[in-house]
């Protein structure tokens, strides 16, 4: 049973008021991976770089239990750039820069050795892309989980909504979630959204937590609260590799277990914001994952017997 | 044992996104104490109204378990008065007009009767007449929690302080948080205000839950999804109130108790702002409360074994 995991895999220039990077690792799928390395230890892989990427990435990526086979390398194209400058509170940024490169003909194509996948998580992407992908799978998996984001509701809704009809679990924040329902109650958003087609949405509130709906239950999640958070990039894709890796090894798609995949998407999502980029998602160990995990369970879990 | 509750009995005229209102009942102690009554039966109030004030608030009152002998009737002097209107994101508002009228002098008296008080809130007043009151007090009470706003900081932090110093928990939001630490991040504000006097702080986020911290601790409860929110005007009362009667009707001051303490307070609070003013706070049935507190803890509770 294994994962499949799309979308971007980039360099990214960042500055927030802690400080700035140069050109560093970066890319949803790049986070996603990580994130669901530390749950599942059979991860593919499905994107495009160019020939600038070092090969110490595809490394640490392999190290992760991430197959690179589908990670088309263009040797005369350059890998996709995207800068970007955090404001004061870290809940909104500008984009400085966003060099597609690779991305502006990517033509995504899965392995046949990935043929087998049971869990799909398409990080945000064109939305094209993503469905390309959802075609190529000659038996559909599992579960598909779609991340997208505002921009593609800007330009490329008419695609967006076949997608969103084809997935089980639709990932979107609170903006996105009034956006594309045209309700400011979340949970009026949340009705309208499952009655485009997804079994499941999750409305992701940044620093305010996670929501999970299905038609009839909602399930509640915090982010961890932080002494400091550095970098907020990848926060949301950490989220979802956490959900998708927990859901890929224990293997069940109820209410019930994503509520606790929830629970370690958060914690997860948790680790990437403390440092710039990526680099906390690198080579944690089982210790410290495991005392996180622990730190987020003491921060939810009370004790009521009603009467 | 019994629960003192101290702060303002008010009129207040209300404008939201939903429509607006007269003069109706409100005022930071009738909120706590309505919502107190759903889990305590022995609620004294100190507070002061003018001539002005109906007979039919203060028998609503005592039917809802709130001995009125403590609430001073200066017949020649009128109401404290408050209108205010929220902006469209319901999440700030501007006064519109304040009238202190008996609040001008006021001089609380707690009565020999009271002086059992094992619970006190100190619900948002001038600090120096919150401090009154705990002077007043023959014997401290078990827990005193106290509430205060960003306005009292601005004018009279001197006096704050000393209170803070005195009491067991401080309830405030996080933007007076920050204001009152000079930190940004909550978790660092949290431990800044802790070395200031009170055991336990906790910061309330409006539609974005509540956290409690000790010294060592931290629990995060959030807010129930609603499909409508008509009118905040009361949702932190509500909170404190259903909070401090939980605590004072089970006699547990605990972190765990506190844990759930909070959730019931959360849930409380949903109730508040579902209709205008103390509307949906008045004569809930046990059925509803019920039904309310089992709708937050599935909203929240999961089930996590560790390896």
């Amino acid at each position: 049973m294994s994962l499949l995991v799309v979308g971007t895999v980039a360099f990214d220039a960042i500055e927030t008021p802690f400080g700035k990077t140069d050109k560093i690792l970066g890319g949803a799928a790049t986070y996603i991976s990580l994130a669901a390395s530390y749950f599942t230890k059979n991860i593919n892989l499905v994107s495009v770089v160019g020939g600038d990427f070092p090969a110490e990435h595809i490394e640490m990526l392999k190290k992760h239990h991430v197959n690179t086979d589908g990670l088309q390398i263009l040797k005369d194209q350059k890998t996709f750039f995207w800068a970007g400058k955090y404001h004061n509170d870290m809940n909104s940024r500008d984009t400085i820069t966003t060099e597609l490169n690779v991305l502006e003909s990517f033509n995504p194509v899965v392995p046949d050795a990935y043929q087998d996948c049971e869990f799909l998580m398409l990080g945000n992407l064109v939305p094209k892309v993503q469905q390309q992908v959802i075609l190529q799978l000659k038996k559909r998996p599992k579960l598909i989980v779609l991340d997208t984001m505002n921009f593609w509701m800007d330009i490329a809704m008419p695609d967006l909504l076949e997608n969103i009809a084809m997935v089980d679990v639709l990932t979107i924040n609170d903006g996105e979630a009034r956006q594309l329902s045209g309700e400011y109650s979340l949970v009026k958003a949340a009705q309208k959204i499952l009655a485009m087609g997804p079994k499941y949405l999750i409305i992701k509130k940044g620093e305010h937590g996670a929501l999970l709906f299905d038609k009839t239950q909602v399930f509640f999640a915090p982010a961890l609260p932080l002494e400091d958070v550095f970098d907020p990039t990848g926060a949301g894709d950490s989220f979802a590799g956490g959900f998708i890796g927990y859901l890929a090894e224990t293997k069940d798609i109820s209410f019930e277990n994503m509520k606790r995949a929830i629970i370690f998407g958060s914690a997860t999502a948790s680790f990437c914001v403390e440092k710039f980029g990526t680099e906390n998602l690198v080579g944690l160990t089982a210790e410290q994952v495991d005392s996180r995990f622990q730190q987020f369970i003491d921060l939810v879990q009370f004790d009521i017997a009603l009467a």
